[in-house]
């Protein structure tokens, strides 16, 4: 079939601009490769509870679980994170978003582009080359666990749980990644104090035996946290559980030097959503700033999934022919640079 | 009184050959400024199992607890870590030492030495004159809460608990140090998601209330991973949990280009115990060629906490001339170095 519905939850911040973009080149790339993508918006996070006062209306969850793909702008909202005792949150809307669509592995790649090595903190030697596969848990662990506070405030508690399903269903994954690729994956856990990080390396080893050609790794999270700025170029597949994953992948986003460059899918059995990992970004709303690549690239990971590859690939071409000509926004060029829907505009005619 | 009982657990991989330089330097510096330091030893960790089967014998704990102060020298065994199914761990006798003594606040000063700010990973301009001071709680959350793995192996969890007290006692500490810095506490949590970290925010909150000269700001954890490469002199003094103080202060710890140089000091009520960061380093054990200084910079702040300013100047000040003069082991200096003892041999003859 050629008809694919695309739920469009432009969300927060600066969610909404680099979206609109993605959209604009999906359906340039559409007419030419005759893929009919019939784009559906729905509300979500802070947007959505202003609206409605919840972060994911029903509607919002109806349109993406009867979707092909699910595209995503961004989540969050200054206004709320200073307020401890805000009942709803932006966020409630990902995170139940992710859950009732059981979106269990949130995948980034992570690449150097070599015309803005410079850009990265850190020295062009430790960084050029490095090429890394992220594997988060993204439905279990201390997100989804049991949570509560004492009503007089005088104690709290969130309860980190994994079960072996949880593990095994994302471990095939990685793995099934690694084969692809280097042949290495690299578990990062704290197993010499949590029970769950034990769990983890249980049953990571058992899956191992079932791919011989994979060499699996153990690693200490506050080692990794280290491993990751001293020698990124260790790492091929990297494997972990969500909380862990959620500071080590934005850790890892540092490296290549902009983080307004890196997509990321989150897949299911039966879904899958695809954003940017820069987050909603609230200083820079509205501003035409924004950098639209991650939002881009996202949307060739979807095309990807979709199993459009060789839209994928025109579409992967089009971003580096952008970025190889310095057509890009601010923070990539600050001698010249041009706007969010300017940098939309230039692939777009390049396609 | 000029008389301190120092208990001197040097536990396993290169902790003797660490601690066994600060032990010779301290000598040098008790007969210099006339003060009789007593030093016990003990076992722990994986030594203390190979020998006794428990990773915190009792003899060792009753001495811990009537010595003015702990001089540790680092812990871990890789035997150990790859064997999900060990019933005891030689973790589990520091974290049982830092629970039975109180030491609820793990204290890392982070400075940059121009001389080695080469070495970084990080570029130059990025960390020069960063200085951080990481408050890190040590004796809640994930790791002291109930940990539990059903027998057949299908679940396991771990539980984050944190009391309002667990949360004042570290925060009056940092707060006063801030008070003496540059007067800028930063809470480091993950206040969007966490019960416990919203805990946090609130208990901070009122408690800066009282200290009206700082000024408290929040981060989420995983924004604070990229900070903390991207712009390290942001923040002066960090105040985190336990377990994402694990992981921030690892990574903090390669800003300065050498962990071999870091100390840190663990503080309760009424005991305190000083460690070098680099931990047991294995492949490095018996070689002669661990880095000193982290243990040598641990026994100074020791001697701060003990009210002998005058001894800790000194101290710091010969492990200054060491570096200027690169008197240094392989880490800091690959042209020309000098083993473990050669450097506080240097110390002492300084001194
Ligand atoms: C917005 C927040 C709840 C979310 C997370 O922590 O998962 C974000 O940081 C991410 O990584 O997608
Ligand atoms: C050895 C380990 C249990 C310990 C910890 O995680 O607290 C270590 O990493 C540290 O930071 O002191």
């Amino acid at each position: 079939t050629n008809y694919f519905k695309i739920a469009v939850l432009p969300g927060d911040g600066v969610g909404p601009e680099v979206t609109d973009e993605s959209v604009k080149i999906l359906k340039t790339i559409g007419s030419l490769f005759n893929y009919n993508f019939d784009f559906k918006y729905g509300i979500i996070g802070a947007e959505a509870i202003f609206q409605t006062g919840n972060p994911l209306p029903e509607d919002t969850l109806e349109l993406c679980k009867h979707s092909d793909a699910v595209l995503f702008g961004a989540i969050g909202d200054p206004s709320f994170d200073n307020n401890p005792d805000a009942k709803v949150r932006p966020e409630q809307g990902l995170l139940r978003l992710r859950k009732e669509l059981g979106l269990f592995a949130n995948i980034r790649p992570l690449k150097t582009y070599s015309s803005l090595v410079s850009k990265s903190p850190l020295k062009k030697e430790i960084i050029e080359g490095t090429d890394i596969q992220i594997y988060r848990e993204l439905i279990s662990g201390i997100y989804f666990g049991e949570k509560y506070t004492e009503e007089d405030g005088s104690y709290a508690y969130d309860v980190c749980r994994y079960s072996r399903e949880d593990i095994v269903q994302i471990a095939h994954l990685a793995f099934q990644d690694a084969q692809k690729r280097r042949k290495k994956v690299t578990l990062i856990d704290k197993a010499n104090v949590l029970d769950t990080s034990r769990l983890w390396r249980k049953v990571c080893k058992e899956i191992a035996k079932e791919y011989p050609d994979v060499a699996l790794d153990f690693m200490f999270v506050d080692n990794a946290a280290m491993q990751l700025i001293l020698n990124p170029k260790q790492f091929d597949v990297i494997l972990t559980e969500n909380m862990f994953g959620d500071i080590i992948s934005d850790e890892a986003s540092v490296i290549g030097g902009s983080i307004g460059l890196l997509p990321s899918a989150s897949i299911g059995d039966s879904n899958a959503l695809f954003e940017p990992i820069h987050g909603s970004y609230p200083q820079a709303k509205g501003k035409g700033i924004a950098n639209p690549i991650a939002s881009i690239l996202s949307a060739a990971m979807m095309l990807d999934h979709l199993r459009l590859e060789d839209a994928a690939r025109k579409l992967r071409e089009s971003v580096e022919h952008a970025i190889e000509n310095k057509y890009v926004t601010a923070d990539l060029n600050s001698e010249q640079s041009y706007s969010t829907s300017e940098v939309g505009d230039f692939i777009v005619d390049y396609i």
